[in-house]
């Protein structure tokens, strides 16, 4: 499982009240961080390993300014060229937005999906949810 | 159904050259003002009539800088106390992202759900994608 | 004189209930399009013109959601190299917000400033806010 | 002096393969936070205590993904119902954007300013850049 900390900022929040709906896709997205990673070390923007095919978040309770925010992340499916992810954002130890997100093993450049090699394969295992017997 | 035009901004944009995945959520956000105002003439943020409870978004295709996005938005279900959204970004004639989203009829004071009135129902009809019998 | 129209979006409202000063310099980076446009007819990303070097803005007054904002850009002098531009944020019929921002026509392969070519300069001429006698 | 640390995320960055401008008043924003603190501790937004007049920043290197950015704030001036802050964005050990903001002290109900009480001044003083004699 990958964590990180968010401190919302004011320019987060919305005229209700509370963090607008429309961060939590920018935090997941800093949160799929440590997943990139796996696939690419240099973060070279002309070899970019992954694309974003599908994201859907339930929002399950009010996110406030002035608390911290931890987004937590796991692997819930490792197909044949790609990647199904949980995760949820948490504040005041409860969840209060939970994502599902769909990533390609992707080449920009031939504009077409590839198989997720072995060595990677190995090392996106251990965060898995539900670990293979 | 309802149609917004938007001119993409450069700061849209990320370090692939395209417009960045999370910018998606925010111009489905502004599309859906129309439904809004269907519940509220005044925008009153002390009496916000709807909550987002989910979104999920396909992304279909890359979106480019310096062309202009369409983002119409049907009704696909009207429910007792929810809506269910179907929203498409065009750009050159091609859905480049479908969106849904469950909106909410709530009560912030309460804290809970409420039935849509019949008056605010009639009014959500016309926009229906498939119309009852 | 350039001049946008923009529809401000739920999210860059803020807590306070208005639109957040920092949505600001999104909005006038967009009015500034058309300045760019002088520049470079087709926005190819590998021979950017122009740099940002200094960006100034005075908040007037309050932005609201559900009321349209107007943004005009004049150029207030061209230098050698550089653009300085006025910008104002208008919003019924009141400067809510103004702004000084000045560019560099730059080659990003040297990293260094160029002057700005008698053609273009031309083009810019008929946008200054004080004609020259 | 006060110090955040800014983690930039890939919906930071632009076309230009950098951290977009527009970027920068959010990190400053966020970065003022700890002034705000002695202002308030409640952070509540019925009360809020500060707006932002003025705003600028230089823009004196390119920022890069992929690499921490460190955001000091001092106080420059503490006028009778105004605070200017000086602000420096740093990475790699440059400051690669400067920023003066003007806070005034301000009360959103009369929409006036206010004086500064001698309790908040001294708790500021310890954070002014140059220290009176």
């Amino acid at each position: 499982m990958f964590q990180i900390e968010i401190e919302p900022g004011f320019s987060d929040t919305d005229a209700l009240g509370h963090i607008n709906n429309t961060r939590l896709p920018v935090w997941f997205e800093n949160a799929r961080k440590p997943v990139f990673q796996i696939f690419t070390k240099t973060f070279d923007f002309e070899r970019w390993p992954l694309i974003l095919a599908h994201l859907s978040i339930d929002f399950l309770g009010q996110i406030y300014f002035n608390k911290m925010v931890t987004i937590t992340t796991e692997i819930e499916k490792i197909g044949n060229s790609s990647l199904t992810l949980r995760q949820c954002a948490w504040q005041s130890e409860q969840c209060v937005a939970s994502s599902s997100a769909v990533m390609v093993y992707f080449n920009y450049e031939s504009n077409s999906s590839k198989s997720i090699p072995d060595d990677i394969r190995k090392k996106l295992l251990p965060h898995l949810i539900h670990k293979p017997d």
